[in-house]
């Protein structure tokens, strides 16, 4: 059994979905599985070690310039013009590239632990910036809609990037996830280059018009009017052509009774929202069943919101496990 | 002293403003005035006549079919199949071609008028269809986000056209809006005429964001959040071209404290949001004497924003007064 003394410590941080069907680029939420794991001790020498990454057959480098966990502590550090190192390890608990955010959680992950052994002097909003450095540093663009959600908890609206100006939006206590990850990868800059830069504005008219209700919606727990907001006639009907058997999944999602259905992110993993656990659970055997039928695999995740961002782990404690 | 039965009724409906700086074509709110009366008097013959139109020298036909309120009353009495008709005078106390829902105010009044004197067989949201309908009419195709508000009170999201679904959204009760009717008049099809059928995604993102952040501000009574969100990145800066003086009176706005500042509707009406009665006629008088440096007149309408649409005046009560 691992000790545990001040100067280690272990944090486990949340998988998000991003675009929420209507609201591409400006609103994501987390969800209380699957996530990232960071073992994290503090060191006299200065600057970031990345001893070990389990998960994901070792496909993520060490080298905490190439690593967003490291790209991440390497920034907060620097910021803080700390004379002290962290030195962790990572332990990749979701799949990359699965839309669900997985770079984001594991930068935010080692961001709360270095910040915790470092005696908290930053708030968790205010580690935003270092974790967007390292999503520019995975995908190229300092997205925040995913990293958050992560770092926040619950619903975050990224109203304005210039300056930032990141939203947390009330949602009822009760909302529910279910998650699809099908057992294929897509790489997001493969996902964004298959969208036109130029969008009909009719279409614009009525993308907006559903994440206005979808937002007032979440803001009064209406969940019918949530559930008459989740569409996305813009992005969905051009990316789920990359998710083999989409529609089929979608469609046994709502018969299940999910408020709605649409790709996490940019893709692969499908998400669906509920009102209830046992619907989640009963939307995610739906899902899992329609989606075998193409002969791939696929893990399922239910969970509700998560509410607070990453949190610490107790020694032996594991918060991941699929479902389905 | 005019003397009321039963069979006859006086009624005001409200002004409305439109898009609301990032909802173009998606959300509306009314306001206390200016507006417009509608006096009607149940008849035993059926059809709609229009006696008397006063305001607006006399610009508009009295022929039921080619006016607004007209089109909207005889498209309810079809509705209910009835025998009985209707007698009106329209006052026109709002300016046409103002951005302010002219048509929308006269249609909404003649409609709640009618609906009371039949004995209120419809509730207000149900009346909506005719008041779409009477839009068309008046200006090509079916739009609600005027007839929305207007007949609704407060602010009103299109959330979907098909089908239709209003959205009632929450606002903070203190909120006053300040319109600046500059005494030019812009035709809606010229306004409409000059928007780009596409629009960049990046710049639909920005718009998206704004709004989901300026309903989530209106949601929780966040005025800074409200303030940040009041942005027009895709017409303003075009349909402002339309009118001389617009930046000079949204900069005298916000410098004279108030939370944002656009175009009502397609404009030419300018529309400011304040936290304080007081704070709205400041603001009134800074757009006020901005505007005049162009030798040209306006007129200035300070209200809160009106609540429940339209309502049964008394005799001689008369709501709509320019304040500056």
């Amino acid at each position: 059994m691992t000790e545990y003394f001040d100067n280690k410590i272990r944090v486990f941080a949340p998988a998000t979905v991003a675009n929420v069907a209507c609201g591409f680029d400006s609103l994501g939420f987390a969800i209380n599985q699957p996530g990232d794991i960071v073992e994290a001790v503090l060191q006299d020498e200065p600057g970031v070690r990345i001893s070990e990454i389990t998960g994901e057959n070792g496909r993520l480098p060490t080298e905490p310039e190439k690593n967003t966990a490291g790209v991440a502590v390497l920034a907060l550090l620097e910021h803080l013009e700390e004379t002290r190192g962290i030195e962790m390890s990572l332990h990749k608990r979701m799949p990359l590239g699965s839309g669900l955010g997985s770079s984001a959680a594991s930068s935010v992950a080692a961001l709360f632990a270095a910040n915790e052994l470092l005696g908290r002097p930053l708030k968790k909003g205010e580690m935003l910036p270092f974790a967007m450095k390292a999503e520019a540093s995975a995908c190229g663009s300092p997205h925040a809609d995913n990293v958050a959600p992560g770092l926040l908890g619950g619903f975050a609206l990224i109203r304005s990037y210039d300056p930032l100006d990141v939203v947390s939006i009330e949602y009822p206590e009760n909302l529910c996830c279910t998650v699809l990850h099908p057992h294929i990868e897509l790489r997001t800059e493969d996902s964004r280059r298959i969208l036109r830069k130029h969008i009909k504005l009719q279409d614009a008219v009525i993308q907006w018009s559903n994440l206005a209700g979808l937002i007032a919606g979440l803001a009064k727990s209406d969940f019918d009017l949530i559930s008459r907001s989740l569409n996305d006639i813009i992005f969905e009907p051009v990316r789920s052509l990359l998710i083999p058997g989409f529609d089929n999944v979608k469609g046994a999602a709502i018969e299940a009774g999910a408020l709605g259905c649409s790709i996490s992110g940019s893709g692969p993993s499908v998400f669906a929202l509920s009102t209830t656990m046992d619907k989640a659970y009963e939307v995610g055997a739906a899902m899992k069943e329609a989606f075998s039928e193409l002969q791939l695999d696929s893990d399922i995740y239910v969970s509700a919101v998560n509410k607070k961002g990453p949190r610490v782990l107790q020694p032996e404690e594991d918060p991941v496990q699929p479902d389905l």
